[in-house]
């Protein structure tokens, strides 16, 4: 908000404060605001810099559904002259095995720069549960700087892509899953890994960013999404309400193909949610050659019926490095329909190829030769890794199925619709996915794919205040199931270890 | 609040904090709660700690008169067990000349210690105008760590008085005028002394004790009253606030002989303030053995009218060592009425008494001998002392009928009330201060002497989260009229620089 302001005179002798909260109210009808003490402390000094001509910065924070008047705006900064051109936030997703972020322009609505690294706790554990094992032997000061190394060395290369000042930054709004959270934030997750689960809190009131060293100006407060429980979190929220899954009737499944793998099915009335355990396969976790979405990654896969020669596509168009989650999904959707692979999931050894071959720990299927890669190794695809993929995607099939019985629903193709999210890559095929039984065989219509669900949630509400509102509630009225001891998920997924799956009639 | 909580389990597993909150409100009605992050961060530990049984400890701040529904209470701390009993509470007067302190026990409504010691900031510079020199030359931050160490001194002091332990102090609330308020936060004051006299913020919000050097536990806030003006300050408003000016239709007149000098006229309606530049006479400064209302001052004087002999009374019963305010109030009127000093204020140098003689700078009344003090020196009042007094005295009575006039009343006979502060010990003889024209000639029983006033609004609003909004109304309501370039103020003042006054008719 920019203000020119009468400057002081003998008969308004005004404070500061008062000067500039008066002149808001009357230019913006600004008012019951929170001031910042850090505000205070620069404002006479600032405002007679900018010869009472200054912009002020004020955050938003979220409160109950259906109480916008108990929202007080918090008044966080106070700059000299007009700089309402130059109005950016940041938007991250924490994930256990990637970090993504983006440079938003709050005045354009679009996103001016982004970065990708590997969360840099990963060398302290593949998953949450050995990091939350890591923080019991007293690790969590390591892993909660080990993250905010990734953030910091991703703020840096997006300021430097788009030339923005550091200074410029005036939000931050974070998604990631609970214990990713906390970790950040330097709250010790050991409860979530203990029964009950219990996470420290739902709603995390807003932090200083910097005061978690992340680098960026103190004024800066860094939203968290509202976690729904200790294994369905603040990232969950977060695509839930940046795909509008809450704001419809429709009935939809949403599903969030992560190191985790969480599912929501619901629509604006209910929303019900569990964790499926189902491992870090479709994020490369676990896959001899799997890597994250980024350049080199193999992304497409065709095969020859009869040569069995592959022919892949890659992320940037170059050499093969390895293989990201979309391209696990057509590779072995690939391999199975040109009956390389059997429904058992294992490779049929006696067809003319000899790209079929033993490997080091069984065999393995050469996607590209050594000659061929930028690693100058062959990349491989194994029956480890084909094994690892049939698990992740019986534990998202079968939780499915299991939500959607738990709310009296009898299968799948009652789903409206059906949400996809996962840092895959751009290239996700649907109907391999329903090919290898991860999708449920329903109308290729109803599917929507909107790549990092929890970093889209985090983009839009640092554009929308009500979205802030929307995440509250959703958090509130989603209702966690808790799968690991579930009898019905367990035979659910038992039947699921197939491809597509033990029962045809699911897959017609 | 103490609260026992339902353990978690499978079927309830809610966070932490939600557990915590939904107790609160079910056993308090608590809601719409902020929470601290601190609190966020200690909370799984505490919670099972404590076996699910603990305190939490709420702050409540102010908000706009008749807006209670904005009030959220604000989480700053929970511990194990239940500890309502130790609930303690600090209160300040922070002045230029002497700081003053009380440890409050919130749950018996009592004083359990206090502590007054000079303001370390004095060394700097007797006056506000020579602190804020002070700081324009850089000091802000060694005044500031000054009297810190003032106000740390006491705490130490009155947590061993008292036994009490400094952990359960769980708020601080601070009156003082504007420079000190500002210098105590780290707010340079350069812009007080400065046309258009302009404070930094009316109202401060409230900022942590620990973060400005003060030793009590980080969840401590420290309340600072709504200042009125630059030189009218929070010190004025905790006044009227403690002594309930504002809530009464009875005219008032508030008067504060502090080192600055404030008066107030007005009633529940409307409120006129002005700063009188009086001098620090009454606190005893620039008095040549003045001192501060503490052990060993000479409060009390009487004078024999033949032999012109004194009979004096010490704080404490003690060997006197100087002079206090009220003391130099019944000294003057002493030596006045039994004609050692004249209406214009010089010794009649021709009494039958050595008592009178002339010192190193000009003439002086010998109150003690050397062999009767603590100081083994001659305790005296010079002409020079007596000068300041008429000046300090002409400044407060010019003020209140520069007020009065301003109001449209014709003369202080309207006054209804006369409400005397100021740290002067506790023996201030009213009908004195009317004999040497200090208070207005008006019937005895209207007088009040509510003694230091900034200290008991400090204490009053520990005690009831009304008056935090009553400070914040009086803030916004009360007029602040400028005297220093008032020709009707420098008009009374030169006729009030006699004792009592040039005009008879004013003091009957």
């Amino acid at each position: 908000y920019y203000v020119e302001l009468p400057p002081p005179s003998l008969q308004d002798n005004a404070s500061d404060l008062s000067r500039l909260l008066r002149g808001l109210k009357q230019r913006y009808k600004l008012s019951n605001m929170t001031v910042d003490f850090d505000v205070v402390k620069k404002l006479p000094q600032t405002l007679r810099d900018g010869k009472w001509k200054v912009t002020a910065t004020t955050l938003v924070t979220a409160v109950k559904p259906k109480a916008a008047d108990l929202r007080r705006p918090r008044l966080i900064n106070i700059e000299t002259g007009d700089t309402r051109e130059k109005h950016y936030s940041l938007a991250f997703d924490i994930g256990t095995t990637t970090v993504c972020g983006q440079l938003l322009d709050l005045n354009k609505g679009k996103v001016v720069a982004e970065g990708i690294e590997y969360n840099a706790q990963s060398s302290y554990g593949q998953d949450v549960i050995s990091r939350i094992a890591y923080c019991q032997r007293g690790g969590c000061p390591k892993l909660q700087q080990a993250v905010v190394g990734t953030i910091n060395g991703i703020i840096r290369q997006m300021l430097n892509q788009s030339h923005v000042d550091r200074s410029n930054i005036g939000h931050m709004a974070v998604a990631g899953n609970t214990t990713m959270i906390q970790i950040l934030l330097g709250l010790d997750p050991k409860y979530i890994r203990l029964a009950p689960y219990t996470p420290a809190a739902t709603f995390i009131p807003p932090v200083k960013a910097s005061a978690m060293g992340i680098k960026v100006d103190d004024h800066v407060y860094m939203f968290t999404f509202p976690l729904i429980a200790s294994y369905v979190g603040g990232d969950i929220n977060s695509g839930i309400v940046g795909s509008g899954v809450h704001q419809r009737k429709t009935l939809t499944y949403y599903i969030d193909i992560g190191t985790n793998g969480e599912i929501v099915v619901g629509n604006s009335d209910w929303l019900v949610a569990a964790a499926c355990s189902a491992g870090p396969a479709f994020e490369g976790g676990g896959i001899k050659h799997g890597m994250v979405a980024t350049s080199g990654a193999i992304e497409d896969f065709e095969i020859n019926t009869s040569t069995l020669e592959p022919t892949l596509g890659t992320i940037g168009g170059e050499k093969p490095k390895g293989i990201c989650g979309s391209g696990l999904i057509n590779i072995l959707a690939g391999l199975l329909e040109a009956g390389v692979v059997g429904q058992n999931g294992e490779f049929h050894t006696d067809l003319p190829t000899d790209r079929i071959r033993q490997g080091k720990s069984g065999y393995e299927y050469v996607l590209a030769r050594a000659t061929e890669t930028q690693t100058g190794k062959d990349i491989v695809i194994t029956e480890a890794d084909i094994e690892n993929l049939i698990r992740a995607k019986a534990a998202m099939y079968a939780g499915c199925q299991t939500l959607i019985k738990s709310v009296g629903l009898t299968c799948c193709a009652d789903l409206e619709q059906v949400i996809i999210a996962g840092a895959f890559g751009s290239h996700l095929n649907i109907e391999k996915g329903i090919t290898i039984g991860l999708f449920p065989d329903i109308p290729r219509e109803r599917f929507t794919f909107i790549g990092n669900g929890s970093l889209l949630g985090a983009r839009l509400t640092s554009f929308s205040t009500d979205l802030l509102d929307d995440a509250r509630m959703v958090a509130r009225m989603t209702t966690n199931l808790e799968l690991s001891e579930n009898p019905e998920f367990m035979k659910n997924y038992v039947a699921a270890l197939f491809l597509p799956h033990t029962n045809a009639d699911e897959f017609p």
